[in-house]
């Protein structure tokens, strides 16, 4: 038996409101593939906090929201800009260059965030018929290096995208743990900073397996429905998905799991600072460490605890709080890497 | 409120075996992405179920079962054979072509099921390099217009398809229901008759959404791990999907769900012989009712209830009935039909 | 050595027009991939030929010019209506499918044109997210089975694909023998009749390897030279696909070459009506002739002439005939079939 | 009028043997598609340069030439691992993503030169279902910096390769040029050193569009028949392709054609040597000649000359020789370039 996971959120469970929220929704017949109330009120959810032209698609998984998302903005020529360490360049098993069939135009960056900069440096191969031709600029929220963007960053990029007619798109698997982080409201890190086209992560926030897909563009979202039933994205028992997002949408459920997870990652972040050869990585903004510690630490740590390596060179490992982490978790991984570094 | 949906399996809800299945395995954490023990006692009672040869793999709905289970046996140049009515060559959004990049050659049926004959018709093209390749044959079972193949029938096609260098393939969202049919176990039309990769429909058989991929063949299987991950198919909190898939193969309860949705469909076949102007358009073999009559009847029956038609110019409908279909609720339903046909 | 083919118009060589035209080309330096002055001078050809809007690119062969000129037209989910006797749907080793990922809505016909009631019946799905959606018809003219559009067929064809929100394409890797049979110029069959896109082939007119597409609808040219170089069609030496093209709009001797053709075709069908047990498949109005004849006959001619059967258990054989087919070639021929026949 | 261009090795024209043997293939009917005795020759021409495993496919220009003889090498979930100056990564339009759907594993290098260490940098991800598996190191030669491998390196790349099980292709638009530059012949830095699949490029060295896709793996060759029809690289009148190809590969015309326009870049090299702010970027290994020289000097020249910034911050730009370019051309653009610096 291991002791909590520190090595994804998504080793948690499901939240027991989600949980029952799916309960209640089994009872009696529904229309399938999305044409029941379930799934018109999570609709209505996604405008109450997006804004009224926020459209949403429930989607099973946090790749397939990135391909359906991504899809409607992309034609058969088209380059992504996004940072090297995103998850869609990493860690989808080459979905987006199969799936979508388009170039992912690449950034080195410091801390995972992209800058305006970075997009103008990749665009001058803009009307050359030798090159892909980028159409979308794509940023995490919060980055796979657990830094957060400000809406003004957002914004700054979303003006320097549209003004070169691309599009800006955020994967927001964690978009819950960047509000919280932020102490904003949803929008304003979406609708109100300019962004086009953006997913809103349920899986790591304490649902079962369900994510939104947002298109705040008429013009895009008419292609939605069509692009997620091709990319095996409908769920048929539609409303079990819609009923999950609808209660991490009740009550700011979302905010409760997401601010919870990120104080318990900044819990652990304050825990070591006091350690002999222990540092941070980047910035703490959500609910990821990245630590960089001794080898030998590390390998003790690996005998009790279900970790991975980020950078195995740097000696930079990875660690997640989740929703029903728990300060004594916390205490005691600290205790245990505190022994660990000492050793 | 409507009343019992026969529009389709897929309206039913969750079988309470299986929502408890899920429910129990929300404690603590799990290894995310399948590495989880869940995941394998599913895996495990694959093997049971289908001989020592199967490779389960759970994924998220029908056609990804289906595109998951396709891609291993498909090059570049490929093309499937499969009979015109097949959900992948007509419900599934031109995934077959757009994620799998092949082409269809679809057949004309009388009653769903494809023919050794029709296997050999379609092979004159192959070592031509003008022609896409048959590269498998997929078949249905049930079929999209509710019959079922025999064992023999199957065997008899996989033969065919081997002696060419071909696969055989089922799509076996309702694979339940065929064996409940037939009375023979799961085995006995999979891995006995010589199929080499097919899926397990959970959905459709009381489940959220979870399917099966069984492959038989294990040059093939090591492949669907990375497919399964590139076509979004792959849950993060996996053991919830192995649970409700688990749950069907625990104490034979896909048997007793498709029994019981196929003998309400006999009922309801029954109950229609009599019916002046109602015929069955094809034998009733699992728990479709294709069935015939006047439009002024479907039109007063719509009125009450949600059903599509299969068949408008003819006046063909479709009617699906599920394991939470009653009696009760197939007498209604006659009852209604018998006075909208006699109306 | 054989005698003169009848298999294929790809068996004869290069006109001597275009050869010494490529050889004109071949002085100093030229801008690469089109742009050089011979390329400007193809284009203005087009304008001549198919009208002011008319944007032409030269490609390299039938097939490329068929997945350069379809793509602008079609998206992630779309479908392409066409006789299923199309050289996209049968002879391309599934390009459709693999390049451009869209499903074939592939229609029977009795003599390889599609009528608007075929356009109309495939219609159905449009808007159901679970289906392909239509978005072009796509025609051959002249036919595979060697039969031509009128004019006011075609324009038919294209305002019912226009009232239904789709675009009208044409293969017209015989557009040449096409106009040569109607005695109308090439604008006639394309432009003039509401075609949104067609090609307009060289090869077999007497090129040795150029083909264009010619878009008439300024919103979907500007995708073409993007769309050409990623579909491996952009020569870098363009100057000579572009001289070939040239070649044959210079002086009409596209009509030259072509209306030879056909009338060699027409010869030989002429030859063909006293033979007994010999008969025409289908009308000759271009320079194919489908013959059905016994068996044996076309076997003792196979020992002599290099020629394929169209449909082997009908008895039936394609023959073409090329703009350096003479009417000796024919008259030999016909002596040959004419003991064949009488064997 | 422009000078001679020192852009592209495309801007030249064709060879006057290679359009001798177009007009000499010129005569009566062939069969198409690849059927003919041209063809027949052109293979056992490969076969003699390259031993006799070596299957040679001709094909209709370099990026169809990559895209054929990488496909048989690649799965769906496959990586390539390239230079991130690899013309496939840069210049193909997005045709690997495209048309191979595969991610490229770019790796940043001083000279255009894979090394085996950046191979095996980036085999980390192997095994592991989220990421693209790399199955084919592609390198280039001479590369697109101009730079060119030994024999050694490559073979020391090969076994890099095998070792981990992925196979080594080489980009060879311009391997004439790399063997005349090495002194050795064809098969040396090819076969010999254990290179699994390479295009030897033949527009580049005096054809008019011909590219031989060459295949050493028995295993891999069948395949390429069908994906050359698929990918669009197969010539209806094949014989003159084949002719071109083969009369580079009559007594080495292709050498003499390299060691030429070798010879004139090093010309222009030499003479670069002592103008004042002029410096080579990279050193001369072939026809490529990339020059570091003052912003006001290129915009003087490039009023006289066509060629192109190949690093605009850099003030780098890139000069081609070709077969016929002449020591005169060489003179007069040196005096240019010494007026221009020296201004």
């Amino acid at each position: 038996m291991y002791p909590k996971s520190f090595a994804s959120d998504n080793h948690a469970g499901v939240h027991p409101a989600v949980l029952e929220a799916m309960a209640a929704a089994n009872h009696g017949d529904a229309p399938a593939y999305g044409d029941d109330s379930w799934t018109s009120a999570f609709e209505e959810k996604v405008k109450e906090a997006f804004g009224p032209d926020a459209a949403g698609f429930a989607v099973l998984n946090g790749a397939g929201a990135n391909m359906v998302g991504l899809a409607p903005m992309l034609g058969r020529y088209s380059a992504i800009i996004c940072a090297d360490t995103a998850h869609i360049a990493t860690h989808e098993a080459g979905a987006s260059e199969r799936l979508l069939g388009v170039k992912l135009l690449t950034v080195p960056t410091e801390d995972g965030k992209l800058r305006p900069a970075d997009i103008k440096a990749r665009l001058g191969g803009i009307g050359n018929h030798h090159e892909s031709q980028p159409a979308v600029v794509s940023i995490s929220q919060t980055t796979e290096l657990g830094t957060c963007y400000s809406p003004a960053e957002i914004a700054a990029l979303a003006e320097t995208a549209h003004e070169a007619g691309l599009r800006l798109h955020v994967d927001g698997a964690r978009l819950a743990n960047a509000a919280a982080y932020l102490d904003c409201d949803l929008k304003a890190v979406t609708t109100d900073a300019g962004v086009d086209v953006f997913s809103f992560g349920g899986t790591k926030n304490g649902a079962l397996a369900a994510e939104a897909v947002v298109v705040l563009d008429s013009s895009l979202a008419h292609a939605v429905p069509f692009l997620r039933r091709q990319s095996l994205q409908l769920a048929s028992k539609m409303r079990f998905i819609s009923a999950q997002l609808s209660a991490l949408l009740t009550d700011d459920l979302w905010r409760t799991n997401a601010a919870h997870a990120n104080r318990m990652a900044e819990r652990l972040a304050d825990g070591l600072t006091d350690l002999p050869g222990v540092s941070l990585a980047y910035p703490v903004q959500g609910n990821a460490v990245f630590a960089t510690l001794p080898t030998a630490a590390i390998e003790i740590l690996q005998q009790r605890y279900l970790f991975h390596y980020w950078d195995e060179a740097a000696g930079t490992v990875r660690w997640m709080t989740a929703f029903d982490t728990t300060p004594e978790h916390v205490d005691d991984f600290l205790d245990d890497i505190r022994k660990a570094a000492t050793t």
